[in-house]
Formats: C-alpha cells, structure tokens, sequence
C-alpha cells in the first residue's frame, strides 16, 4: 500500500541533521511546497537555517511549525541500526528524528498536498515555519523568524506545532500551552576562614541551608484546570574549593522553575527574594527567563483539532500542558491560537528512536481535516 | 648585646626547608646536641627527615618536640624582604618559620647549652623529637617517630612542643591540650531526572536541606573548663554536573568537628548518622580521624612551665585548648603530660612572618627555667 507520508518521513531522516545543521532538509520540503504555489523564503541567522513559505495572502493564517534539527545520536554502536539510515522493523520505522519530528514535517507536507488537491483555492492562508534550531538554544530559530514576521506586520491566527505529544495511544495528546521557564543562579556570601575558628567566618552554607529548605518546602501555587502546580527545583550547588580546612567565603545555587499561569517571573523573582531577606542572607541572582507560559484555552483551532483526532482515532483527545518547553513559546507571542500535537514521545532523544508506520497516514489526515475545518 | 639564641635562630632560617624539607636543619641542630653528649639518630620515612636525640638513659624523659619545615612563602614579591635572607628591622627578626617555628628550635637548643653549662649531671634525661613533616601531611614525622620508641619500650615523661602560643603578648598562652578533629565526607542519594518533571526524580539537594539545617543548628556539647565547645563545619558541597535542566542523583559534603573531650569520634559519627537517618536520608559517610582531643590537666609539667613563665615575663600565663591541630596529639598518645609553649602566632602562615628580637632570650630562659624545674 502506498504510504507518502512514510517516503517522506524515510527521505528526511536520511539527512543527518544534527542541530543545528538543516542538512538540506528545508530545502527537500521547500521544492514540494513551491510546487503546490508556496511562496519561498529561506531566512538565515548566524548558523542557523529557517524557512517561512506561504501560499495565499488573506487571513486566516493557519501555520504549521516545527524543526528539521534533531538530538545527537548518543554512542552509535547501541543503536540496532545506523540512526541516519532510516528501517522499517516490527512495523515501525527506526532512526533518529523518526518521531522528533520528521514525522511531523512529513505528514505536514503530505495533508497540504491532498487538501489541495481537493481545494484548490481554499480561504485563508497557510503557511511553514520551519528552523534548524529547537534542539539547541533556540536564539536563532523560531524567536527570530516570528521577530522578522512581527516587524513587517505580517498576522498569524492558527499554528500547530508538529512536537510528539501523545504519550500512551497515538492521538491520546493535544498540548494546548506549555508552562513557563525560568532559571536564577544564586551566590549567598559569607566570609571565608579557617575550620577551627568558626567565630571568625560566616559560613554561608550554613546560613544557606534553612532557606533552601523553605523555597524547596514552598507551594507555590495550586496551578488550575489548564496547569500543574508550578515546580522549584535545585540543578546544581557548589561550594568550597576543595581545601578541607577552609570555611568558603560564598556558595552558588542553580534552580529552575516551571510556572503556570498562576504566577508571573516577577512574582516569582519576588517570592524568592523575600525569602532569603528573610533568612538574613548577603545575596544576589542571576536570572533566566527562557520562556512565559501559554495558553490556548478554547476557539476554533482546539474544536478543528480536536475533532480531527477523534475521526482519526475514534477517540477524543485530552488537553495539557506538561512537560517542557517548546518553539510553541515564542509563537504564542505573536499568534492568537497554538497547539501542539504529534506522535508518540515515548522513543524521543532515546536509542533506536522510532514510529509506528500505521500512525503516519492518521497523522496526515488529521492535518488535513484541522485544514478542512478551518480554511473550507 | 650577645643573643645565642637569635644568631642560631638566624641560622637555621637561611635554610630554606619549606615542608617537607628539611635543608639540614636537623644536621645544625644534631652538631650542637652532640657537643653535648646527646645520642643522634635520624630517622628517615619516606620523603621526611625527623632527628631523635637523647642524653641520659634515666626517668624522668624531657623532650622538646618541634619541626624544622616552614609553609611556602606565597608571593614573594610582597613580602618587604627576601624570606630566606633574615634581617633585623625595627627591632623584629623578619623571614619565613622565624615565629613557626626556627625561633623555638634555637631557644630548645641555647637553653639546653645554659642548663648543661650548671648543671651538668641532671637527674632524669633530655630528648630532641625533630621533624620536617608538620606542616604537611603529617604521616611520616612524629607520629612515626611515637611508633618507633614505643615499639622499643622508650617511656617519656614530659613533652614541650614549640609551637607560637602566645595570642596578644609575649607569654600570655600556654596550650595543655587540642581538640579533636574529625573529618566526614557525605554522599546523599537521590534520583536523577529532568528538571521538567521532578515527580520522576528525588532531589538529593532538596532531601539534604533539613538535614543540613539540623547539623548546622546542633549544639554537640557545651564544652567544659578544658575545651570549648565542640564545632561542626562545611568545608565542600556539591551537587550537579552543570546541566541546568538536569537534577541531580546525588550530592556530596565535606565535614569538620573540632571536638572537646565530651564527645568522642565514635559519639559524633552515631549523632550525625541519626540526624541524616531521621530525615530518611540515603547515605554514606567516609570518615577521617585526624586526631583525637588530648589534655594535660595538672602536673608537675605545667606547674614547672607556668612557674618560669611567670618569673621570666611577669604574669600568669592562661591554659587553653583552642586553634588547629599540632604533632602534640601523636605525642600524647605515648607521653603522659604534653604542653604547647612559644612565641607570637599573629604572624605565623602569612606574609612578613616575624618574631620580636627581644623575645628571643626569654623564650630560652623559659625553657631552661623549665627544665631546672623538672630535672633538679
Ligand atoms: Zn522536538
Ligand atoms: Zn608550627
């Protein structure tokens, strides 16, 4: 039986796109966009390849997203089949990108191909937007192509991020915001000396240790139907240079949190301040904010999509927000309607990443009934 | 005016035997005992030379206990003059070891010449127990050189170690006795996971926190009229590979007590054992025992150096316990009744290290009054 969506999906896995290199994956897309009318556009930052292609010029912009870069391999000789030389076994297709996200970028090709074949001239718009630059840190990718498309006034309506997000049964997963990101790094000081006179130092420690305790104790929020309650948690703590005998004069936190839309970065900035004010300690942070959180809480694109999925699979899917964060972040900022929906994660940045092959042509088809219910 | 003891002090200062060499000091040293009857033996370990010099083969044992290594200088640009090139300034002898402890050594050696010179038969014997690695590692000086006489059934009776004591003038501090140190270096298990879903992992930072709080806030002991009370300290904590999206499996601390004789090694591991075990702590802990508390309580000892302290400066010299570690603690384990007696510490370890010329004589005539005392 002939699977398009499965050729494509092979032909993109086969170009070693480790990030950030594209590895001409854009490029394979972009020649079969131009054929059905798209207009190209290959926008390069630093090292990094993104391409925005569009066909149509009125609203509503419906705008598939997602990256052509994937992980690194991992140690080569423990996969059971080379990574970049895409097999089918067991009914699943094997190799790395096969679920992260080339899939994805397949089965948006392949849905815009047979929806146009049967709508030659729908209403609206639709558009790509592609980057080489997800799995890495994300500063020349999707931030800037939106900033380009922002600046020239250009509108978006609907994006669908093509990120893998069902979790135990294909289609079991619409994610319809993610939660925010935000990191700080903490120096506390105290005043360095010698272990056998304590009285002459401030151990911070010491002085640490109450207040790490509170912030790791802390609830700060409840989170609400769309989020989980917001997370702090410690990557890393180093203090002391080794010597045994020394008291260190300061001592460096790492945290990160991941925040619902309960709280803001400055309520939490603030929060964290009073409690270490409030423990008396000397101190100052660094702060992160890789990203706000985002939510698409009702409206078409949800209904289209989510119908979508329960003809495909006979199921209706549920909406969440969990895990990390995504492209889908910077997109919110400049386009009214994301979600994010794609196949089974559960392989993702792992050895002998795959895809069940019977799940590509229901991914197609459910692009292509969210286009159907939304530009016909 | 002559001062023997400044010249000798001088002399063995421009030997730069910065830890563990010893540059022939203990070769100056054993030509001077020699002249005097005292029976050389050098007895190499490793990379250390430590001299053992006795005269007289009868109880009661004097033995004056030092060390020939000094620290490194550190920049030498700072200091104001050569450190190996001693020079006299403003009425203070300049150069590394010159307070820690060359100016001891020569005033051990200039008040054994005076004693001898009047009193050439004492009762009893007078002991040297030399070393180079005191200020090192500390495993192949004195407390090889204890091994060695007691495994002949060498008895000593009373030991001086020259070590700077005096805090704020010239005599004021005598040490009969240190604290134990004990060393612990902690591992708390956790569970490693992505910081985004901290439900799957267990954050050894986090778990630590209470914990760490507890140990930081514990009162071990109140000390007694010997000791201060015991002391525990972070020197080291770590935790994190320096992925910041990552949390951690497990965290590390390294510990310090300095501990009173109202606890013992073995008292302290079982508290702290409790403290991490109450929090549900999975743990281990490498344990290093440095050395163990001694004191010296009363005796003919203390009376005898006391007594010259007085006479020679004109007060009442304190007894404490308190500062680091010394070569006493190896000692006290085969001696009996073990005291710490020299000059000015507020230079010792740092920059432009001095001793004042005018302390020079006295220290010796201390040392000889105190010998007059024990062995007449
Ligand atoms: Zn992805
Ligand atoms: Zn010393």
């Amino acid at each position: 039986m002939s699977n398009p969506t499965l050729d494509l999906t092979i032909q993109l896995m086969k170009q070693p796109s480790v990030t950030p290199n594209d590895a001409d994956c854009q490029q394979i897309i972009a020649r079969r966009l131009e054929q059905l009318g798209f207009q190209i556009e290959h926008l390069r930052f630093e090292d990094v390849d993104n391409l925005w292609a569009r066909r149509g010029s009125q609203g509503p912009v419906l705008v598939f997203a997602g990256h052509t870069d994937v992980v690194p391999t991992g140690p080569i000789e423990r996969w059971h089949s080379d990574p970049f030389a895409p097999v089918v076994r067991d009914d699943h297709l094997y190799g790395r990108g096969a679920a992260d996200m080339k899939a994805s970028l397949a089965a948006f090709v392949t849905a815009t191909e047979d929806f146009l074949a049967t709508h030659p001239e729908p209403r609206g718009s639709i558009a790509f937007l592609l980057t080489s630059d997800e799995e890495g840190p994300a500063r020349h990718g999707t931030v800037k192509v939106i900033d380009t498309l922002r600046a020239r006034g250009e509108a978006l309506d609907y994006c669908i991020v093509g990120e893998p997000t069902s979790a135990e049964a294909f289609g079991d997963t619409i994610k319809n915001g993610r939660r925010g990101s935000l990191s700080g790094h903490l120096t506390v000081h105290g005043v360095q000396g010698h272990i056998a006179y304590p009285h002459l130092a401030k151990n911070p420690i010491h002085l640490l240790a109450p207040a790490l305790d509170e912030l790791a104790r802390t609830e700060w929020d409840k989170g609400n139907v769309h989020f989980p309650p917001t997370t702090w948690q410690v990557s890393n703590i180093h203090g002391g240079t080794g010597a045994t005998n020394v008291i260190p004069g300061t001592v460096e936190l790492q945290f990160n949190f991941r925040f619902s839309t309960e709280n803001t970065a400055e309520s939490l900035q603030r929060k964290v301040h009073a409690v270490l004010d409030a423990h008396g300690l000397e101190h100052e942070i660094e702060w992160t904010l890789s990203g706000e959180p985002f939510l698409t809480d009702h409206g078409e694109l949800i209904d289209a999509i989510r119908g979508a999925v329960a003809r495909v699979t006979g199921s209706v899917p549920v909406l969440n927000t969990t895990g990390g964060t995504s492209d889908g972040r910077f997109i919110a900022k400049h386009c009214p309607q994301v979600v994010e929906f794609g196949p089974l994660n559960r392989t993702i940045h792992k050895l002998n990443e795959c895809v069940a092959v019977a799940d590509l042509p229901k991914l197609s088809a459910i692009y292509r009934k969210t286009m159907e219910a939304l530009l016909t």
